[in-house]
């Protein structure tokens, strides 16, 4: 019996996800072989020399035929396509699944793609950097970090125990959602701080009309509260549009309380103000 | 010639700034006794303790009597108030400076009732850590931080070098500004990323009506966006009211810019929000 939980896994996107996945996999001894592939062809290069993969695939046929687990770690719009271009390659009970931060609309169309007698299961750890690449990755990125996986009525058993495993091997803990459920959370959570800070550093530097360089007086405050601004456009754009409906919803919200600490403000309505204060406080303080 | 730059300095209110202040100075020997004063009379006891004043004042009059400078290190509500009570015990030739995060309303004020023979400053150190008290300061914390001074037409030329002088050997970075000035600048960089953290905490976190218990899903991404969402909300609450002006119009600025970015969403405009997006990035990217 083997000591593997899977003998052969291919990566597609051999990035800060991909790469951490694979080296976390290969520290636990859960994996025999792993191929990846990457269209950007100096990262893939990267990542064999760095000894992330065991061998380059050559195109998404080669990298995928054979494997047990396919991992596609790309940007959340590329996913379903990807799932799409690979189906035809692959081998019957291959497992397909992915690390994209939005899940609904990727999961339903990843299960309408992959074909009868192969698996898909829906994936998100949460975990990440602010830097990418294969040479960003590093084994225990995912070490006490939640990996969510969504799993719907269509979803093998056997299929999400394996996927199970190979995260909790990466030193994850793995929990179950729903995928919608997950795009409302991760909406409140991860997608509407990510477009107030694009918003915010946008609305005080792009419009410092008078000239005041109004962002050079910036100290630690606003810089903690504006990183996520550095984050990378293309991931945020696809991430923003592929989770619209939730996305709007949060952005709506966050409006409507907005707009009543501008009226308390206007008011000078202390006491409503400071009960409003308060209340975030207390809330914030416990996640601390 | 002695080597002070004052002999006798009057510190209220002996928290965070006003003790870190008093450290700073005694550490420089740049003055030769400080008397503090504070309305919490345990965290006054607590400054003498630490050796962070020389002695306590007993009253507000007791405490300025005879000193040279006067800072007040009071929540901004409370400066003017101060400013007031104080004005009839100064000595000739007394410079009372401040520390509040808002200035044109406190520099008018505070302009108003000190008498003639005395001379008025208005100050903002930009330093600041999330705990408050005596106990929580320390001689750095202004060491290459820096701190605006906000003279107008009436201020005194030798009072402005005597605090100028002071800050320096706290190490701070001084530097002038027009107080309308700040106040617009420091209602985008500052002011305004408070009332948003505190309303998205709020947005997120009180209107979690579907019991998903969303905030326990946080990472560090949220966690870092949110930290500030754990400040004071009275101080806060009495900063938003005084600056009420020029946050408004910032607050109305972000809304603006985030109503664009929503409106791009719901179109799917990827274009838009990409452009957007690296906009924003390449702004906060000049402010590591």
């Amino acid at each position: 019996m083997s000591q593997f939980i899977c003998e052969k896994i291919a990566i597609i996107g051999v990035g800060l996800i991909g790469g951490s996945f694979a080296r976390a996999l290969k520290d636990s001894m859960s994996v025999k072989e792993i191929i990846g592939f990457d269209t950007d062809s100096k990262n893939l290069d990267v990542a064999l020399e760095l000894k992330i993969i065991d061998r380059k695939g050559s195109s998404l046929k080669d990298t995928v035929s054979n494997s047990d687990v396919v991992f596609i770690a790309a940007p959340v719009s590329v996913i379903p396509l990807i799932a799409e271009d690979i189906a035809p390659y692959l081998a019957p009970g291959c497992i397909v699944t992915d690390g994209g931060s939005v899940k609904a609309e990727i999961v339903e169309k990843c299960e309408d793609v992959i074909p009868d007698g192969c698996f898909f299961v829906g994936g998100h750890p949460i975990a990440g950097t602010e830097f990418s690449g294969a040479a960003a990755s590093f084994s225990t990125l995912y070490s006490a970090k939640r990996c969510i996986l969504t799993p719907t009525e269509n979803t093998d058993e056997n299929a999400l125990e394996v996927v199970s495993q190979l995260w909790s091997k990466t030193g994850a803990i793995v929990c179950m959602m729903d995928a919608k459920r997950h795009d409302r959370i991760f909406a409140e959570i991860s997608h509407l701080p990510h477009i107030i800070a694009y918003a915010l550093v946008h609305a005080v530097g792009a419009s410092d009309s008078e000239g005041e360089n109004v962002l050079s007086f910036s100290a630690g405050g606003f810089k903690d509260f504006t990183r996520i601004a550095s984050s990378d456009p293309v991931m945020w754009r696809d991430i923003a549009i592929m989770n619209k409906k939730a996305l709007l919803n949060s952005i709506d919200s966050f409006s409507s309380t907005l707009n009543k600490l501008r009226t308390a403000i206007a008011d000078e309505d202390g006491k409503a103000l400071e009960a409003m204060f308060r209340t975030s406080k207390s809330l914030r303080d416990q996640i601390l």
